[in-house]
C-alpha cells in the first residue's frame, strides 16, 4: 500500500522565518519567527521562538519521501567520536508482523546508523562536563534569547521563580554549564541529525511535548506524519510517537526522518507488541534489542519505567484507578507474574550503556502516576519517585542526560509538593509532567483541566509540559485536537515563563496589548498564538475587511468604547488636570474617533 | 416585530431533577440533579448542584411569554415588610429610543413592583443580623450540601483553604451567620421572585457567572433569552445582562421574567444610552432613575463603579491599556470633563438607600482593573480597591449586601496578592473576579487563559468567577461559546472546591474515576460536566453502541490496556505476593478480559 503524504507548509500568517548566525560556530543558522508590525505602530518586529522547522521556510524544499536536511550531520562527524556500522536487520516482528508484509512501506532512504566509537562518549552531557561548547549548545543559546540581544533593554521582569536562576541573556557557556550540572538536557540522538537542538531545563523557556501515534484500532502513517508537522507548526517543542499495533517500526522511521524536533518514545510499547501484548513474556533481550532498534532509527529520548519496583506494586492495590501508565502496568504485571524485581531496574546500568552510545536522553517514567484525584501524591507515587532519583544519579555517573516524568491527576493544592519533591529527590534534574489534570469530571475538556495544572507546575519549576488534548480518556486526537492541545500548552508554558519572571517573556504580551489598545487588529491577530482562530472569531461578527482597521469592535459597537475613552483620559491626564475640564468640553469632548475610512462596517447576518 | 422564542428544555442526559424538602420551612422544594449509576456499579446515585431551573424539569410547563413561576412571592409577602406600588412609567428612552417604537415587544405580563415599606429593611443581611433564618437561607443550605447529609460519611477531605472555614454540613444557621458577617451574599431582589436563592461566599461552593447581552451591532432578544437558559443549563450560577444599544429595557424584562438565577447588570451602560453615549452628560438624576427602573424590574445585583475617584484617573495615564472597564472609562471621562469627584462616589449613601429598598446586592466594580499583564497590580488598581473597601463598610452600615469585583489580566505570580489584598481591604466581603487572564497572547483561547487564573483565585478564596468565552476581545459569544465558557468555569470552580478541601467535592471525581476504571462508559459520560461532548468525542473513534460497554478504548485498543492489567494487579496484590506468581501463570495470566458481548466493535472509518 502506498501512503499519500500531505503536510501543511508555508509561513504562519503575519510572520516570516529568519535565521541568526553563531559566534563560536559562525555557520549556524538558527531559525526564529519574526512578526512585523504595522508601520503605524512605530514598533520593531517581535521575534519569537520557532519550533516549526523547515516546513514554514519558503526557501526549503519539502520532500517527505527524502526526509529533512541532515542539519547536524557535519557537527557530529566533526567531533570524530562516532562510527558508522551496519546496524541491526529490520525483522518482521519489528512491525508487529510474522512476515514481511507491512502495510506501511519502508522509508525510501536508508541511512547507516552511527554509534560512539569504543571508549568514546558522545553525549552532550559528556561534552559539557569536558568544557566544550558544541554547535548544539550555541544553537540553543541563540534560540532561547528570541532575538533579545538585538533589542533595547526593557524593564527588568518581575516574577516569582521559586529558586530558578534564569539569566538576562543565555550564553552558550550557560547552556553548557546547565547541561553539565544535569539541570538541563538537550535530547539529540546522533542518528537524528535532522533535529534542531533544544534545551529542557528549569532555567530556560518552558517547553511542551505533543503526543501522536496510531493505535491498533485506528490511524495511518500519513496521518501521523501530518500530525507531527502540524504539532510543531503550532509550537510543540518535542513529539512523542506513542504508536502501538502493527507497522510500528516503519511508522516511526517516517516520523523521525521528517522531524525537526526531538522524538521521544516508550520502547516498552514496541517490546510488548513483539511478545503479543503479554507483559510476562517480556525479557531483557527483547527489550534491549528494541532499544537498539530505536536508537539506530534516531529516537532522542526514551521513557523507561525503571523506577517501578516489585515492592511498589502492592501499594497501588487500594487505589481508585490503580496503575494507569501502560508501561507501568506492564512492568507491574511482569513483576508479579515472575515475582521478581523488574528487569528494567536490574538492568538499569546496561540501559545506560546503550543510550550513552547514541546520546539518547532518559525520560524516567512514572509508571505509578496517579490516574485520578483520589490517588494523587500517594505512597506508591512517591516511593517510585525516590527510586527514580537514585537512577537519575546512576545515569549521570554514566554521562547520560536525564529528565524525570511526573503526574498525572493532581488537585491544585497537591501540585507544588510534586515539584518540590522532584527537585529534592532528583537533584534538580528537569521535570516533565503530563498536565497535571486538576479534576476528573470533565472528559472532553481535559486539555483545560490539565492546562491549568500544567501552567501551575510550569511556574513552580517544571521544565517540559506534556500536552493533553480534548480527546484524552475518550479517543485518539485528530488534527484539530492536536492544534487545540498544543495552543493550550503554549499558553501554559508562556504563562509559566511570565510568572517566573523570564526576561523578555512579557514583550509579546505587551506588543499585543498595545495593538489591542490601538485597534491594530491585524497586529493583534499576528501576535497571537493562533492567528487564524483569532481572525476567524473576529470575522464571525464583523467580516468586512474595513472592520480590521475600525476603531471599535463588535462587543461595544462604534458608539461607545472604553479603549477610545482611555485615549482621551490619557491625553488630558498628561496635560495636568487643573483647569482642563473646560478646555476638554470646548474641544468637542469626543469620546470616540471616527472609524477609519473603508467600506461601511456591517455586522454578520 | 414578534420575536420567536425557543429555549432548550429537558433533563441533562443521564440525570433527573429531584427536590429536597426543608426542615424549618417544610414547603421548600430545593432542586438538585441526580445522576443514577449503572446497577453493576453497586453505587448510590450522585447528587449534584442544579443551576438549570425549571427548564430541566419534565414536570414544569415552560412558557416564555408568561415567565417562570414566582417561587419566592409568598415568602416575600409573608414577611409583611414590602408594599406594591405603581412604579415608574416606562419611557422610550429606557429603550434608547426617542419614541415608543421598540423593536422588541414589551413582556406580555406586567407585575406591579414592590419595595420596602417605610422604615423597614428587606435585605437578607438585615434579616440575618436580626437572627432570622429566611426560606432563602434554608433553601441555600440544602442546595449547598448536594444531598451530602443523606449519604454515608466519606473520608475527610484534605486541602489548603487559605483560611476559609467550610463546615462539614451547611446549616441554615450557618448561612445566616455568614450573611450577617458580610462574608457571603444571597442576591435576591424582591422584584425577582422567580429566582432560586443561591449564596456567594468563600465558605461555600465557588460560583460562576455568565455574561450575555446584545450590543448595538448584533443579536436579538430571543437569542439572549436562549443564551440565558443555555448558560444555566450548563452551570451558570448567575447571569449578567450586559446589553447595550436600543431595546435595553425590554430585553432585560424578558430575561428576568424567565430567569431562575439572579441577574446582574451594570446600570451605567443603560444610563449612558440615555445620554447618547456621552459620559460627561451623565447626571445623578439620570443614573438614580435608572437604578430605580432596573430595581423595579428585579435586577439582583448592580455593578457600581463608585470606587473610581477623580484622583485615581491620572494613575492610569502610563498604562499599556489604560482603562478597559466600560463603566470605569465612562466615569473617568466624567470626572475629567467636569473636573469633579465622581457622582457615584459622592452619592454612594444615596445608592445604598435605593438598593436597600429592594434587596439588590452591590457588586462594587473595579473600573480600574488591568487590561493587560503589564498593568496588573498597579497603583491605580489598588488605590481603587482601597476606596471600594471603605464603601463596602458603608454599605454594610446600611444593611446592604456587598461583593467586590476584581481583575482582569494578571500573571500567575501576582494573583494571590489580589486575593489577599481584597480580603484585607474589604474585610472578607465576597470577591468576584473576571478570570483573571494569565497572559495576553491567546485571543481565541481566552476562556483558557482566564480559566487558569480563575481556578487559582478560586482556590485562594474568590467566591464567584465571571466567565470568559473564546470570543473575548474578538466578538460576541454565540451559543457554543457560552457552553464552552460555562464548562471551563465549572472546571475552575470545582477544581477550586477540591483544592480548598470542600467536603464532598471529591465524590463526583471519585465516582467518575471508578466508572472509568470499570469501563462503565455510560456512567463516565453522565458524571461528566458535559455528557454530550464526552460521548460525542468517544463516538468519533468508536461509534458502535457495543463500544459503550467494551472493556477497552480507542487509545490502546483491545490487545493491551493498563486499566485491565491493574485489575489483575489488584487481585494478586490483595492475595499477598509470596508464591503467587506460579498460580498466576497457571491461572492463564490473562491481561485482558474478553470484550463484553455485543456487536463487533469497529473503529470509525
Amino acid at each position: 500500500m502506498r501512503e499519500r503524504f500531505s503536510v501543511t507548509t508555508g509561513a504562519i500568517p503575519g510572520s516570516r522565518k529568519v535565521h541568526h548566525k553563531g559566534r563560536i560556530h559562525p555557520d549556524l543558522r538558527v531559525p526564529a519567527r519574526q512578526i512585523d508590525l504595522q508601520p503605524s505602530s512605530g514598533e520593531p518586529p517581535i521575534c519569537v521562538y520557532d519550533t516549526s522547522g523547515p516546513y514554514t521556510d519558503p526557501q526549503a524544499k519539502i520532500d517527505i519521501l527524502a526526509g529533512l536536511p541532515r542539519l547536524r550531520a557535519d557537527w557530529i562527524a566533526a567531533r570524530g567520536d562516532v562510527e558508522e556500522y551496519k546496524g541491526r536487520d529490520i525483522k518482521p516482528e519489528d512491525n508487529g508482523l510474522k512476515e514481511e508484509t507491512a502495510q506501511v512501506a519502508r522509508f525510501p532512504v536508508v541511512h547507516r546508523p552511527m554509534r560512539a566509537k569504543a571508549g568514546r562518549t558522545v553525549t552532550q552531557l559528556a561534552y559539557a562536563r569536558a568544557g566544550a561548547v558544541t554547535p548544539e549548545m550555541e544553537f540553543i543559546a541563540i534560540r532561547e534569547n528570541e532575538g533579545r540581544e538585538r533589542q533595547a533593554a526593557s524593564a527588568p521582569a518581575s516574577g516569582e521563580s521559586f529558586g530558578a536562576g534564569i539569566p538576562d541573556l543565555v550564553t552558550p557557556e550557560f547552556v553548557r554549564d546547565e547541561i553539565a550540572r544535569g539541570r538541563a538536557i538537550a535530547p539529540a540522538n546522533i542518528n537524528h541529525p535532522e533535529s534542531e537542538p533544544l534545551i529542557i531545563g528549569r532555567n530556560f523557556l518552558v517547553k511542551i511535548n505533543a503526543n501522536i501515534g496510531n493505535s491498533s484500532v485506528t490511524s495511518s502513517v500519513a496521518e501521523e506524519v501530518d500530525k507531527m508537522v502540524w504539532a510543531i507548526r503550532w509550537g510543540a517543542d518535542t513529539v512523542m510517537d506513542l504508536s502501538t499495533g502493527i507497522n510500528i517500526h516503519n511508522t516511526r522511521e517516517w516520523i523521525i526522518r521528517n522531524s525537526s524536533v526531538p522524538i521521544g518514545t516508550v520502547p516498552i510499547y514496541q517490546a510488548l507488541e513483539k511478545v503479543g501484548g503479554i507483559p510476562e513474556e517480556l525479557t531483557w533481550d527483547i527489550f534491549s534489542d528494541t532499544l537498539i532498534e530505536q536508537a539506530e532509527q534516531g529516537v532522542d529520548y526514551f521513557t523507561i519505567h525503571s523506577g517501578l519496583r516489585l515492592r511498589h506494586v502492592p501499594l497501588t492495590a487500594e487505589r481508585v484507578t490503580g496503575i494507569v501508565s501502560r508501561g507501568g502496568a506492564a512492568m507491574a504485571k511482569w513483576c508479579l507474574a515472575h515475582h521478581k524485581e523488574s528487569f528494567l531496574y536490574e538492568h538499569f546500568e546496561d540501559i545506560c550503556e546503550i543510550v550513552r552510545a547514541y546520546d539518547i536522553a532518559f525520560s524516567l517514567g512514572d509508571g505509578l502516576r496517579p490516574g485520578s484525584i483520589a490517588d494523587a501524591n500517594d505512597e506508591a507515587q512517591f516511593a517510585e519517585l525516590e527510586t527514580i532519583g537514585e537512577q537519575c544519579r546512576i545515569a549521570w555517573r554514566h554521562d547520560c542526560q536525564v529528565m524525570i516524568e511526573g503526574p498525572g491527576h493532581v488537585p491544585m493544592d497537591k501540585i507544588k509538593v510534586n515539584m518540590d519533591k522532584q527537585l529534592d529527590c532528583c537533584d534538580e534534574a528537569p521535570f516533565y509532567t503530563l498536565g497535571p489534570l486538576i479534576t476528573d469530571i470533565a472528559p472532553g475538556y481535559d486539555h483545560i483541566t490539565s492546562g491549568i495544572g500544567a501552567a501551575m507546575i510550569g511556574w513552580y519549576g517544571c521544565a517540559m509540559l506534556c500536552y493533553v488534548t480534548p480527546k484524552e480518556h475518550l479517543g485518539l486526537p485528530d488534527r484539530d485536537d492536536v492544534r487545540v492541545g498544543v495552543i493550550t500548552y503554549r499558553i501554559a508554558a508562556h504563562a509559566a515563563d511570565l510568572a517566573k519572571g523570564h526576561p523578555g517573556a512579557g514583550a509579546r504580551d505587551d506588543a499585543l496589548s498595545r495593538a489591542r489598545f490601538d485597534f491594530r487588529w491585524r497586529d493583534q491577530f499576528n501576535l497571537s498564538l493562533d492567528p487564524l482562530t483569532a481572525e476567524d472569531f473576529h470575522d464571525q461578527t464583523l467580516p468586512a475587511e474595513g472592520a480590521k482597521t475600525a476603531h471599535f469592535c463588535s462587543m461595544c459597537g462604534p458608539r461607545f468604547c472604553s479603549m477610545k475613552i482611555t485615549q482621551d483620559v490619557r491625553d488630558y491626564a498628561r496635560k495636568g488636570m487643573a483647569g482642563k475640564s473646560r478646555e476638554f468640553i470646548e474641544g468637542g469632548g469626543e469620546i470616540y474617533r471616527k472609524a477609519a475610512s473603508g467600506p461601511p462596517i456591517k455586522a454578520a447576518e
